[in-house]
């Protein structure tokens, strides 16, 4: 059954989500032996034990495998920013709603990392990821409007995708040190630490 | 003759320079007239009237026509940077940089809003480039780690890397603004209002 918006809902989505997590393991792991580019659909769906056809009803693309569902991700992001109280001001909203997110993530700490490096060392991988965050910004785009108290002109429309975009590269980048790092910089302190030097 | 580091000089630079800007222009006609994805490197060289191995000495892709030479203009870029004075805060010195950037660009007003109106709408050229301005990080590194004027650790190198990539969201949240508006907004005007929200 779907929600009004078209959303799996309740049961079929927990269950759709493990099994999606369960391909994401398979296919995480012939990554990790061949490489990303040298892996195909086929091959994942052959290690799975399912036909190809079958795999392509749980991820549209190899690079939705490793990418998750940004969509969705978009969605979180945006619950979580709306969820913020009205008046608190558009950066500590924005910090709030990234670690929500980045704790709704189905990953083990050692998986993400692993995600992680193998998308920061694919400049394909990373392009399209860096596409479709751009994505999100139209979902955070009207709480961030509301919270700069103003008539939403042109001027404030640029302020608030500032804001949104410099959000997101504080995550990229506290995301980078932190598989530079080989995970020991702490990840929530590393995006306070960014925030608080663009600020500066 | 090539300087120490490889790169064409004087006269040859400007002569490729100029075929190279040639290109373009034609290959921008037909990306326009028939779609960036359905136009061939082969059609571009015919348009022009050179054998598409010559067309390859001037371009490796057909992105590199759209794009520009992502590499040369990180080096304008850090050029810019390492120009400015040493005492002159991230912020100032990055908005000063990006300024000469946008300046050195060959060309038209019309022309580039027509280049960025196309990048901005092909999802595969967007991601092409975001992913290679991340190359620039690594090339202004260097001079903002410095100006931060601490000890190059992990935390310093995190806060340079944050500045850097809030450099960049701010520009190209201006040339979105600028792109939206159909070439209305000032760009320049755009960009300190994008870094003011931020830092606010």
């Amino acid at each position: 059954m779907n929600d009004r918006e078209g959303r799996p809902s309740g049961l079929r989505q927990r269950t759709r989500r493990a099994v999606q997590a369960e391909i994401a393991a398979t296919a995480m792991q012939l990554f990790l032996e061949q490489g990303f580019e040298s892996t195909t659909m086929e091959q994942i769906a052959v290690e799975i034990g399912i036909s190809r056809r079958s795999l392509f009803r749980y991820f549209d693309t190899k690079e939705d495998i490793v990418l998750g569902d940004h969509a969705e991700h978009g969605r979180t992001l945006r619950a979580a920013l709306e969820a913020r109280p009205a008046d608190e001001p558009p950066w500590e909203a924005l910090r709030a709603a990234f670690k929500v997110l980045v704790e709704s993530l189905p990953y083990t700490p050692e998986g993400f990392l692993k995600i992680t490096s193998m998308l920061h060392a694919s400049p394909t991988l990373r392009g399209r990821q860096l596409e479709r965050q751009q994505q999100w910004t139209e979902l955070l785009l009207p709480d961030i409007t509301g919270r700069l108290g103003a008539t939403a002109d042109t001027m404030t429309e640029l302020r608030a995708r500032a804001l949104i975009a410099c959000a997101l590269a504080c995550s990229e980048t506290a995301m980078e040190m932190w598989v530079r790092s080989n995970g020991t910089v702490d990840i929530e302190g590393a995006f306070d630490e960014a925030i608080a030097a663009v600020r500066a």
